[in-house]
């Protein structure tokens, strides 16, 4: 997967004028005012207003904190309010991104040579194989299509598994608007994925990135809101709602371990000092002000960004059905995602490096094969199309180029 | 270990007013006027004078970011000028404080399983402990004098390790005052390792927290800047230098791996994307603009906090000497290290928790137990004594009260 990034930023490297469907980084319009200097502040009047000392905040900020966090208490609020999640402060772990997330929950539910297995979404992040490949991990992939990732192949796995000795201890999955297949898991299949979760013994670690991005009332409740049985650790990231430059995730993991002598957020919380002490207080003040700023909401913090990416989204699938129509004949098609960052586009041949050189060099425009993402070898004929960060004139210029692409090249 | 600082928290939680010796948190005075929005300020200046429009350097603190960092260079350049480390830019890689580059390094250097094993200095930084336990790395103790590591115990351990089919791959010290020991690795002891080192084929782990806090013109080089055969890994923090919220620290790894390729660096940022992907920009700002307004250079910025960490442990060994003199007959004794922020001190009794317990609540003072620093069962009977943020009436009066506690718990 480095390979193919690297291989990736060279040939935009060597193409600077292309336009590049490639990266999944947030819209630059949401970075250029951003005034970090004005929610530090905002948080340290929070802080105030809650009794500290104006001279008890500043220090907060600049010495060593709880591994587990300074914002628990804003996070849990905000993740009730907005998603309906039942998660107290306690059950909250503030970390360097999703990644640090991530790593704690893998190293917490697996131990090295247990026999014991990570179930991935297959195309899946490469967050969490990374992550996994880092902690040596076994890792079994589960098919995952657009209405989410195939319950009855996971159940079977199970099965298959604990005929071998093995046991699926965990399944990650991105059930709003997956990175990169640009999914979404239906009400149904949540509901299945929470019972054979139960039946089969495994907990699902859901990696919540880009919900954000659904229409205002086509949102769907995310795994955790429906988690009646305690076997979803939920993870977030602000860095899409706010900025990626803060590193701040976050975890909910309110399951009782150690026969309920503490939470696994407990557990996540020690590993965390063996891995970064704690996430810097630099960095969560600037988030927390931004919650604070915007009534401790994430929905209120995102619903500009929601917006555009939305518009991005229809932007991006709009151009693909009026410069390709009637492509499915040639075996060219493409899912069209109610969220997220991403579109998966479906080819006759692979979408390989020599394929992307020519898309590059004969007509200027960039994407990401999709191969990388695959566990089993799949997705050789499949690319992925990113609009985060683009302008509604690029999309514009960037899909006329695409479908010259595809006409010239595949169609013919 | 968890178990020995929760009990020590919960020691201090009962008995607020007594005078603890146990934190080795840097003075408070160094962060009450800490203005770190005038030093990403300055470090904004500082890349608009390198060439970036502002825009482009605003957007450099928000946006993702290398893995490997964005204050490299002025990081190998404080290193090259203020410790003579032959540091380049590229074998450089910026972590979330000094314990994500020990996860980080760990990680490369050791593979699962494969009979590697890692040397440490006996007692040890929990940091380094922790992360090797995270990763289930075996651990091998070899005690640690005050003038620095028993290199010939280590030797032996090799040859022995090599016999069983094992190797140590790599040793693990603080030579400029360790956590806890408070010893200094004497230059003849530098060089024997770094020979040592070569003879028996691993690296050396170099912790250099705490070498600022040396008397101007009794510096000792480091470990790093000795090492013609690139044996030494170099870690650093900005925790004590700067303060610990940044959560910033360093990584010199210049060795050549894959048949030189490419650097250890290149492989510990590749790592550290599976780990935190990259540290706060926001962070490194604020570091990066201390270090401008210092000329670049880590022994100005030190220079205020190294004098008044040396103030306090010379006040506190003083006082020692002062109100406990002729106890060494009564198996009490201490040592004197020219730097750091520990004092290590021997008892005839086991310096346990009850006793710990009694210090407190008839004293009023507080210390740390040694034990737990012990890899090997050893530090029953050692305590560690922390002047690092207190002031000096109450190093005075908590040593009065430390000296009661001895004459009369333990002198009689």
């Amino acid at each position: 997967m480095l390979d193919s990034i690297g291989f990736l930023n060279e040939v935009m490297g060597r193409h600077p004028e292309a336009i590049s469907f490639a990266p999944g980084a947030p819209h630059p319009v949401f970075l250029d005012d951003l005034d970090t200097h004005h929610f530090t502040d905002r948080f340290l009047d929070h802080l105030v207003e809650g009794g500290l000392s104006r001279r008890q905040a500043r220090r907060l900020l600049v010495e060593y904190g709880p591994s587990r966090g300074i914002i628990n208490e804003l996070v849990s609020h905000a993740l009730r309010r907005d998603q309906g999640i039942a998660a107290t402060s306690a059950s909250v772990v503030i970390t360097v991104g999703a990644q640090e997330a991530m790593l704690l929950v893998l190293r917490a539910l697996f131990r090295s040579a247990s026999g014991q297995v990570l179930a991935v979404a297959n195309p899946s992040f490469v967050g969490i194989t990374g992550a996994a490949h880092l902690l040596d991990i076994p890792l079994l992939p589960v098919s995952e299509r657009d209405d989410g990732i195939d319950v009855d192949a996971l159940e079977a796995a199970c099965r298959t598994a604990r005929r071998s000795g093995r046991h699926i201890r965990a399944c990650y999955v991105a059930a709003d608007f997956s990175n990169p297949g640009g999914g979404r898991m239906s009400l149904e299949c949540r509901h299945r994925l929470l019972e054979v979760a139960e039946r089969e013994d495994f907990l699902v670690l859901e990696d919540n990135a880009y919900g954000f991005t659904a229409d205002a009332g086509d949102e769907l409740p995310s795994l955790k809101a429906l988690d009646g049985g305690g076997r979803v650790v939920h993870i977030g990231t602000f860095a899409k709602v706010c900025f990626p430059g803060a590193r701040v995730g976050y975890v909910v993991a309110d399951q009782q371990v150690e026969n309920g002598s503490r939470l696994l957020a407990d557990e996540l919380a020690a590993l965390k000092t063996m891995v970064t002490v704690n996430t810097s207080p630099l960095s969560q003040a600037v988030i927390g002000g931004m919650l604070v700023e915007h009534g401790g909401s994430l929905r209120e913090l995102s619903r500009q960004k929601a917006q555009l990416y939305r518009r991005n989204l229809d932007q991006l699938t709009t151009a693909l059905d009026s410069h390709l129509p009637d492509v499915g004949a040639a075996g060219i098609h493409w899912n069209r995602p109610e969220g997220g960052f991403f579109v998966r586009l479906h080819l006759p041949v692979p979408a390989d490096d020599d394929l992307l050189e020519k898309s590059a060099a004969k007509y200027g425009v960039l994407w990401t094969p999709m191969a990388p993402f695959y566990l089993d070898g799949g997705g050789d004929r499949q690319l992925r199309l990113s609009c985060s960060y683009l302008d509604p004139d690029q999309i514009d210029t960037g899909m006329r180029r695409f479908a010259a692409f595809l006409q010239k090249e595949i169609i013919r």
